[in-house]
C-alpha cells in the first residue's frame, strides 16, 4: 500500500525541540519513505488542508481490558475501589469479556490518536487477538504475582512463556512483549528472582508497578527495611530494561537509583490523582535525566484511555504543584507521549517520530475546530487545547485504521453490542 | 417555538444528588413546560436515542475576548506572561478585534456545551453585541481599575453605567450585569468604595479576582497589613452578592469570612495550575458551606473555554493533593458547573437545572462514542470521561444554537476568517 499525505502541517523533532511546518509524507508498505516531496503516485492520497500530522501517541501504561469497568466504581477510597469493586468483578471476567474490553479500549485509543500501547493483564491470548484484529501496535505483558516457587506463580510464568512463543513478532512485528511482575507488594523477593531469570532467558525487558501508594512504601519497609525501588535494585531487576509505572513516592536515593540504572518512569497522572495516591516528582526525575513516559492506566481509574487528556494533566499539574509556570512545557510533555515512549520500548529508531525510515505510525488531526483558532503555537495547542476528538485519521504500520473518523478495521457496532451484554451480565 | 426532545436520558437533581432517567422534555418559547410526557405537537422534534440531556453548563469566570490570544504565550513565568506578552497585545486590541475574539470564545463555549458565562473585560458594547448575535446567555462586567477618584477610574465607572443602561435585559433578559472591580491589587481602597456605591446604586452584585497569587497576598499585606479577603471585607464589599474568582491562597480567617458573608467562590483550576499559582482549598470551602462554582478563566491561561476539561480537573486534582479518592465527587463538580453557578448569579429558579418552569438552557450530548461505553454511572462519565466534543445540540432560552454540531446563529467561517486576520496583524 502506498499512501501520500499531501501538504500537511507536520510536527517533527528538531534539535531538542519540535518544529511544525507544511510538508508532504509518502508511505510505502509499513514505512515513511519520503518527506517533502509530493510527486508520488499512491493508492491513497490524503489532503492535508486544515490537518496536522503528529507521530502516533504511545500509551506507555494501561490495562486495556479494564475499559469494560469504565465509570463503574468512582469517588471511592483506593482499598474500597480495589477490594470491594474491581477485584470481585475481575474474578468473574472471562477471556471473551477481556477480548471485548480490550477491543473497546483499542477503539478509544485509536479514536484519540494512540497508535501503540503497553499493556499488562492476564488473558494474553485475547489481548493479542484484539491487537492482531485491529492493526494497532502493542507491547503486551502477562501480569505475574507469586511468592517463592509457589505453584500458581510458576504456572503463570510458564503460561507467559507459551504465549510469548506463540505470538511474538506477529502482525509484522506489531506485537512485542515485556515481562511483568505486577508490583513489589504482590511478588516476593524469591519469586522476583524467578521472573528476572525468565526475562533474561527471553532477552526481554520488565514492566512493573512501582511506588504507587503510601501503603506500598509502608508494606515494603515492614518486610524488607527499604523502599520498593531499593528492593528491586538489590534483586538486580534494574539490570534489565525496565518500565516502572507510577513512581509517585520516591526518596532522593530512589531517584539516584532510577537515574543511574536508566529505568524508564511511566507517569500516570490522572490515575494517581483519581485514586488519591498523589503527584509524582516528575521535574526531579527530569533533572536527573530519567526517561519519563506517559500512560493512562486502566479506564477504571481514569476513566478514559485518551492520551491528550493525560498530556493536559502532565503539563499542568506540576506547574501548579511547584508554583512554576515554566516546568514541563508542551514540548516536554509531548515527548513523554512519543519519542521517550519509543525509547523505553527499545523502538527508538522505529516509532515515536515522523522521519524517513521510521514506521508509518501517524495520527492526523482535523484542526479546523474552534479550539484550533487562532493557530499560534501548535505544540501548545497539542498540550493545552486538544481534547482528542480532533483526531480524524490514524495510520499504524502503514495501514489506515481510521479514516475521517470511520474505523476501517473495527466493527464499532459489534464491539458496543458485546460491551452492552457484558455490562448487563456483570455490572448491573 | 415549540421543541420536543423525545425519550432522552436526562440528568436531573434529586435530593442532594442527581438521577439519570429516560424521559421527554417539552419546551415552549423560552421555558421547559413539561417533563415526562411526549405527546406534544412541536415545531422541532429531537430524537433522544443515544443522547444525554444535561442542564447547560455555566462558565462562571472567563474573559472571552482573550480567545484571540490562545496558544500565543505559554510555559512562561506569570510576570513574563502578563507584562511582556499579554498586556502589550491587549493595548493594541481594537473593539472590533474584541468582538471577534468574543465570538470565537462563544463559538467554543457553545461547541462544548456552555449556555451561560460570566465575563469581565473592557469592550462591553462589543461583548454585548456578540452575546446578542449568538443567542448565548451571559452576565457581563466592565473590568474597573483605579485609585481614589482618579479621572481614568471614574471615567470607567461612568462608561460602565452607560453600557448597563443601554444593554441590561436585552435579548429576553439573556444579558445581565455585575460590577467588576478587577482585583484588590489594581483598585485601591478609596476607588473600591466608589465601585461599591456604583453597585449599590444599580442594585448589582460584584465580580472580582481574589487571592490569585502569592504576589497579591504580599502586596496587599504591605499596603494594608491584612489579607486581600480581610481588606475587601473591611470595605463592606461582601455585603453585596460577590463572585470571587480564584481564591487560591486563603487563611482560615479568610475562609471564615467567605463562609459568613456567603461569598461565591469561582474556582479556575486549569488557569491556576497553568500560571503556576497553585491549587485552591476547595474542600475546606465546601466544609464551610461556601457556594463553589467553576470557571475556565481566559483562553490565554487555559487554553480552552471547555467546561468539561475544567470539570475533569476540579474533580481530580483535589483527590490527588489531599490523597483522598472520595473528595469532590463527580456530582459535586457537576453542581459547580450548573446549579451552584446559577445561584451565584441569583438565577437559582431560572437556570442550572432541567425542571419545569426553568429556562430551556439545555445541552445534549451524543453518547454513542467509545468513551460512553459501557454506560455505568453517567455522572461519572460527565466528570471523568467526557472531553466536550460529545456535545451535539445546544439550546439557550428555548432557541437552538447548535443542532447536530452545526451552528445555527454563528457563521463559523466568518469568525475564523476574522480571527486569522487579527492573528496575522497582532501576533506574528
Amino acid at each position: 500500500m502506498k499512501i501520500l499525505i499531501k501538504n500537511i502541517l507536520t510536527v517533527q523533532e528538531k534539535e531538542a525541540d519540535f518544529q511544525v511546518k507544511e510538508t508532504s509524507i509518502y508511505i510505502e508498505n509499513d514505512r515513511i519513505v519520503d518527506i517533502g516531496n509530493n510527486e508520488y503516485e499512491a493508492d491513497v492520497i490524503i489532503d492535508g488542508k486544515n490537518k496536522l500530522a503528529i507521530p502516533g501517541l504511545i500509551n506507555s501504561h494501561t490495562h486495556a481490558y479494564m475499559t469494560v469497568f469504565r465509570n463503574y466504581a468512582d469517588d471511592l477510597p483506593f482499598s474500597q475501589w480495589l477490594f470491594e469493586k474491581i477485584l470481585p468483578l475481575e474474578d468473574r471476567l472471562t477471556g471473551e469479556d477481556a477480548y471485548w474490553g480490550t477491543m473497546l479500549g483499542i477503539m478509544e485509543m485509536i479514536r484519540t490518536g494512540t497508535t501503540c500501547f503497553t499493556d499488562m493483564y492476564i488473558f494474553i491470548n485475547e489481548a493479542c487477538r484484539a491487537v492482531d484484529d485491529t492493526g494497532i501496535r502493542a507491547c503486551l505483558s502477562r501480569g505475574l504475582v507469586g511468592s517463592g516457587d509457589d505453584e500458581g506463580g510458576m504456572q503463570r510464568i510458564n503460561e507467559a512463556k507459551r504465549e510469548i512463543d506463540f505470538w511474538k513478532g506477529q502482525g509484522n512485528d506489531r506485537i512485542s512483549f515485556v515481562i511483568a511482575p505486577h508490583a513489589p507488594y504482590t511478588c516476593d523477593d524469591k519469586y522476583l528472582l524467578n521472573v528476572i531469570n525468565f526475562a533474561k532467558d527471553y532477552n526481554l525487558g520488565i514492566n512493573i508497578h512501582l511506588s504507587e501508594s503510601r501503603n506500598e512504601i509502608a508494606e515494603i519497609y515492614d518486610k524488607y527495611k527499604c523502599t520498593p525501588t531499593e528492593f528491586l535494585n538489590r534483586l538486580g531487576l534494574f539490570e534489565l530494561n525496565t518500565l516502572a509505572a507510577h513512581c509517585v513516592y520516591l526518596s532522593d536515593n530512589d531517584i539516584d537509583i532510577l537515574s543511574e540504572k536508566k529505568v524508564n518512569v511511566i507517569t500516570c497522572p490522572v490515575s494517581n490523582l483519581k485514586l488519591g495516591n498523589g503527584i509524582a516528582p516528575i521535574t526531579k526525575l527530569l533533572n536527573r535525566n530519567v526517561n519519563v513516559c506517559l500512560g493512562t492506566d486502566g479506564a477504571a481509574s481514569n476513566n478514559t484511555l485518551n492520551m491528550f487528556k493525560e498530556l493536559q494533566f502532565v503539563t499542568l499539574i506540576h506547574k501548579g504543584m511547584e508554583e512554576k509556570a515554566d516546568v514541563i512545557s508542551a514540548s516536554t510533555g509531548f515527548k513523554f507521549a512519543t519519542a521517550n515512549a519509543a525509547k523505553a520500548l527499545g523502538f527508538d529508531n522505529k516509532i515515536g517520530k515522523i522521519e524517513v525510515g521510521y514506521k508509518a505510525d501517524i495520527t492526523i488531526l482535523d484542526i479546523d475546530k474552534p479550539q484550533y483558532y487562532p493557530r499560534n503555537n501548535l505544540l501548545s495547542a497539542l498540550a493545552y487545547s486538544t481534547n482528542g476528538d480532533e483526531v480524524n485519521t490514524v495510520i499504524v504500520d502503514g495501514k489506515i485504521l481510521m479514516r475521517d473518523n470511520e474505523f476501517l478495521t473495527i466493527d464499532e457496532e459489534k464491539v458496543k453490542y458485546h460491551i452492552r451484554n457484558i455490562s448487563k451480565r456483570l455490572l448491573i
